[in-house]
């Protein structure tokens, strides 16, 4: 391996957990081809969050490098619906749902990708003109012992919980996909894992060099504990606006910062050694590396400008004592849940329940820059989140 | 349930392994309906023998009845061949194949049914129609654990032996035919007790009153104890000529005889049953009784004429002392398999091994009514049959 190959490698395997057959990669890198890289898409409404972009960033960074992008919209098993007929929630999206969705999925995501270097697809394409024999050939390419053993699929199984038949299909339909699109690599998330490498073994049957698998690690949201999700409230959303990004960057720990650092900036790893190193021996306030991290994240889903304005407000804001320093920590045990006005109550940022429950009805209380209006909301047991009370009570709760 | 329905539910269920569910069945008869009864069959080229027509009687008991008669020939998975590519025996029917073997089947069955009454149907039909997606919402509507349930499958999971996918579809599609055929009661091989039971369950989630599933028990072949089969030759072919047919029934024992009037007959349950007590009493030779059924069946396949001609040809050659009265009962022991020779010598029908190759090279050595040619050959343990040697010498061999 020469030193241009190499330092390629080191650069795509950056944040990475796993890359499945690094040989593999190597050669692809070596052969110096076009690769064409393959992530997949739920054809679902999308609210694009950070903990999003650690894989759109890796893509970017091949399209960077002169790669093709196929950004693969699964609409087929999504125009099917919930076929237990269990999930009244989750009705069959029509073809203009999935257009619609696409759009929106597209315009976020090209906040990163470049639009003229991204191929769109839809799996649709191939698998509606698919036939019920031609899912029974797919089918007999894989063993029910093999999809056994997939984790979830495995935990299901031994502790009774039923799986139906159908979703041991899903994974062969996502594998049968990167047989479709001739795949080099596919990125996704540790979590799928067992997919990706069932795209693998499906291509090899099929006669193709079997794609390498890069798997992108989930991202922690801003407790540092939990992936980073909209329902936990712990996310940071690409269209937020630019004040209440940085803030929320500002608001994580360091810890965290080092691993935002790692799978969300596009600099240099030896500069952000270099930084650590500087913190860690005194020399540097971690928060005014937090500062560029934050500043970073800004510039790229709005502009150096928004960017460099946020950070005059929030500066402000300090001054004027609306933004803690250091937010204190609390925990509070339980063994099943704990109320909004016993927790706020409890961690001092109120006097009492009822005054809790008074400044919930006024508005003035924020789970992690959300506000709460229900003040029969409860935190559930593991939950870390930042509770605001008014403009400057602020407690990182921990729920234990 | 009145009389007539108890008739009726009694002679239904004669000879049948189980009937599931009795109040469903009871009901379909009360309500005094054309009922529709669906049977399955193979796309295979056919060699029907009497162990197959167990099954076929009872549905010729439906049609007398004047009940709607199903033949289904499962020609959907016949035409997609062996999808795991390891068989090269298995190509993938054409639907000239499957005319062809269909053709072959029904002009064999129609030796028992009447054409005129019974609807031949394939399940290519709908099966074609399906798309990808029609077969995940199929899928849909069964578990994993459940189809682990299965006896050959669950013993292949436990025991480390790989089943493909797109079996678990197999049993869904099978099931699939009882509801595109709104089947009323669907007829099966002890075997396929599962498979007709997800025609059950299908049915009911697809909205109709769910099918009454009635297992037939596996014929024993002539050995009686193995299943009646071409491979294992201990068979009576349909189309087996009149005197071959008539002197294989003729050597079978006694208690197999009572288990063939029971399953192959279509005399009166009472009638056999005083039969059996007056050849128990010694009143009447079991002989005779064997005659009887002799001619049945042959009449049935041939014509009264052929029978009582075989018959009398058979009567013939005994008086000529070709035909032993008895046949006598050989046991011999080994731990592994027996060669041929060894069995023929030590059953006393050849004087020596090299002797019974001399005979076996004349051709002069047969199994079960079946030419032995190969000197290689060997008897399982656990194998029963008749061995031949020349006209005279008759022997039953049990390798225990």
């Amino acid at each position: 391996m020469n030193d241009s190959v190499k330092k390629q490698l080191e650069q795509f395997k950056r944040g990475a957990d796993e890359v499945l057959v690094e040989a593999d990669f190597i050669n692809k890198i070596e052969s110096a081809k076009v690769l064409r890289v393959k992530a997949g898409f739920d054809p679902t409404a999308p609210d694009l969050h950070l903990g999003h972009t650690v894989l759109i960033n890796k893509l970017k960074q091949f399209q960077d490098a002169g790669h093709h992008i196929l950004f693969l919209i699964g609409d087929f098993t999504g125009m099917i619906g919930d076929p237990t007929g269990k999930s009244t929630t989750r009705p069959p999206l029509t073809k203009e749902d999935v257009a619609e969705n696409a759009k929106s999925y597209t315009q976020q995501v090209f906040k990163i990708l470049d639009p003229d270097k991204t191929e769109v697809v839809f799996n649709s394409t191939w698998m509606s003109e698919f036939s019920a024999a031609d899912l029974i050939q797919l089918a007999a390419k894989h063993t029910v012992a093999r999809m056994l053993e997939r984790d979830d699929f495995n935990k299901r199984y031994t502790s009774g919980k039923p799986i139906a038949v159908h979703e041991f299909l899903y994974p062969l339909i996502q594998g049968y996909d990167s047989v479709a699109l001739k795949a080099d690599v596919e990125l996704g998330g540790t979590d799928q894992k067992f997919n990706l490498l069932v795209g693998r073994q499906l291509q090899e049957v099929y006669g193709q060099a079997p794609q390498v698998v890069m798997t992108m690690p989930i991202l922690e949201g801003l407790d540092g504990v939990q992936k980073m999700s909209k329902s936990l409230g712990n996310y940071i959303g690409i269209n937020e606006e630019p004040n209440e990004m940085f803030a929320k960057i500002m608001s994580i720990s360091d810890t965290l910062m080092w691993r935002y650092y790692e799978l969300l900036s596009f600099r240099d790893l030896g500069e952000i050694e270099t930084w650590k190193q500087q913190c860690e021996s005194g020399e540097e306030n971690p928060k005014n590396i937090k500062v560029k991290l934050a500043l970073e994240i800004v510039e790229r889903f709005h502009s150096k400008q928004a960017a460099d304005a946020a950070n005059d407000a929030f500066v402000a804001r300090f001054k004027r004592g609306e933004v803690p320093e250091d937010i204190k920590n609390v925990t509070i045990s339980t063994d099943d849940v704990y109320p909004i006005a016993n927790a706020l109550k409890d961690a001092g940022l109120t006097a009492s329940t009822s005054d809790a429950y008074r400044m919930i009805k006024q508005g003035a209380v924020k789970m992690d820059g959300e506000k709460i209006t229900d003040k029969s909301f409860v935190l559930n047991k593991g939950c870390e989140c930042v509770m605001q009370v008014g403009k400057r009570k602020f407690a990182r709760i921990t729920v234990a």
